[in-house]
């Protein structure tokens, strides 16, 4: 017999649905995979929560318990409500994600059992400080450099949520001059940063190529666009953890997500730029490291809302 | 019989101390000051510490206690071995600040008393929290606008003193576009909006005047470049507001400090950008107001870490 929790991962992408031991490991056959999309209606999207949940739970053997559920969701959301407002999920405003998961569990779980919803960055920075690369740091940041960026933050030795349940939202920070009157879209974190972005500005630079993959290339072969796109990547992100380094006082950060791993040498970028950033001498004292979290990463972040639920903020 | 906090508050251009009663008010004659600067040598710093201290011990009466002894200082600080290196008190670097107050109050306060010390803008945030206005928020910004811009952060109902304990430092956050290869200092919210700075910036422009005095005269007489430097300064206040918020999804921001009186509507101006500017909705609804704390803040604050211990990060 084996405690799981049950884990719900909803993403703009797909929806994910897995049972996760005390250890952090996933129970064989339990993992289910739903796609999701801008089109995707408020029931299809809540028919799919069903189906992986149902998967999930099939799992289930009969000398099993399951203690909990824990459910990571694009954002934003709010806590207070229990409902999430995915941006790349435009039918979802305001939904009560934390309503339809604890009726898929009711007779399933204790009646006091937790069901407990963060933003998916926020889980995952639980995540990385259970399992992965943050572990026994009490200020630790995780970004995730992808099709966009995210991140989480765990301090005073616990998660940050924020006061609605948005905080670790780093992608939107602003680390460059905002055009006047303009909000800061154009000079936050992500649109400099991310995957796709920086691909957007190597071609507006004249680079042929078309993906992060030809990027990834183009810098093994030393083309001077992809060079210059992929060192703008890093900085922008060194740039972002120097402040919130010096705003924090941060131990470590640990980064992961495709587009990081473009260039073998991006966490080194992101490191140099962290030890020539900041004003102040302690922000250097962070320490850059790659994230210890595997693909199975949303759905561990999304279990450990149950299963550290002592370090919950 | 009253019970008191020792209040000790170490800064660029002075030292005080004083006796706290658990209401945040200070006894009577307890409080005293000796002048720092940059000129001071190691040992007149420490004399200037043991005259305040033994001139707020001298006001304890036959039947009062003294509980503890809070310190807020200038910083950098390294609280893990309890010492300061003030930027503007080049004389100590390294000093065992700590450990001065515990040996001045040994004899007074019981031996398992506590002997806090947190940086003076930390100190600041938890007395904003303690009996100013930001009671009862669970994640809050205490920022002062003056000669610097500092801050200090209430977070998951707890004060953030971050690894080292130099978390709030928000005057050294990058907000603009940073200078190839130089540190963020070109770039950061106290370069753009204390007062010295501003008050450089418009004579950069041309402007005559001289002091922030003469900025507060100008922008009530409607001098353009004196109205654009303030509207300047309360600009970069609201971005690095509107940063935080989306990275910290706060509840309130509280603003106080000389330079934020230079005009009436300077929190005005501050809560335009707030609203302006944030690429996340949710990090509009944080509250921006005044500070409720008197020039006596620095030894409330100091007194708030022994008064309000529960809540130290």
């Amino acid at each position: 017999m084996t405690d799981y929790a049950l884990a719900v991962d909803v993403g703009g992408t797909k929806v994910e649905a897995a049972l996760v031991a005390a250890d952090g490991t996933l129970a064989p056959g339990s993992r289910d995979r739903r796609p999701t999309g801008r089109a995707s209606s408020s029931d299809e999207l809540a028919g799919a929560v069903r189906d992986v949940v149902a998967h999930a739970l099939a799992a289930v053997g009969p000398d099993d318990v399951v203690v909990g559920a824990g459910i990571g969701s694009a954002g934003p959301v709010d806590l207070v409500r229990g409902t999430v407002s995915p941006i790349n999920l435009p039918s979802w405003r305001g939904f009560p994600l934390r309503d339809l998961v604890a009726e898929l569990v009711a007779g399933v779980v204790a009646p006091d059992a937790p069901v407990t919803l963060r933003l998916d960055g926020v889980s995952l920075a639980l995540a990385e400080h259970w399992v992965g690369a943050t572990q026994g740091a009490d200020n630790a940041l995780a970004i995730t450099v992808s099709t966009g960026v995210g991140g989480g933050l765990i301090v005073n030795g616990r998660l940050l949520s924020g006061g609605t349940g948005n905080a670790g939202h780093i992608g939107q920070i602003q680390i460059a001059d905002r055009p006047a009157g303009q909000n800061a879209s154009a000079a936050t974190l992500e649109v400099i940063a991310s995957g796709p972005n920086v691909v957007a500005w190597a071609r507006a630079q004249g680079w042929q190529g078309e993906r992060g993959e030809d990027l990834a290339a183009g810098y093994l072969e030393g083309d001077p666009l992809a060079v210059a796109a992929v060192r703008r990547s890093a900085n922008a992100v060194g740039e972002a953890v120097s402040s919130v380094s010096t705003l924090l006082d941060l131990d470590v950060v640990a980064i992961g997500g495709g587009f990081s791993r473009v260039s073998a040498d991006y966490l080194d970028l992101v490191r140099r730029t962290v030890d020539e950033a900041p004003v102040n001498h302690y922000a250097r004292r962070v320490r850059v490291v790659r994230s210890g979290l595997s693909d199975e990463s949303p759905l561990v972040g999304a279990a450990a809302l149950v299963w550290q639920a002592g370090l919950l903020g």
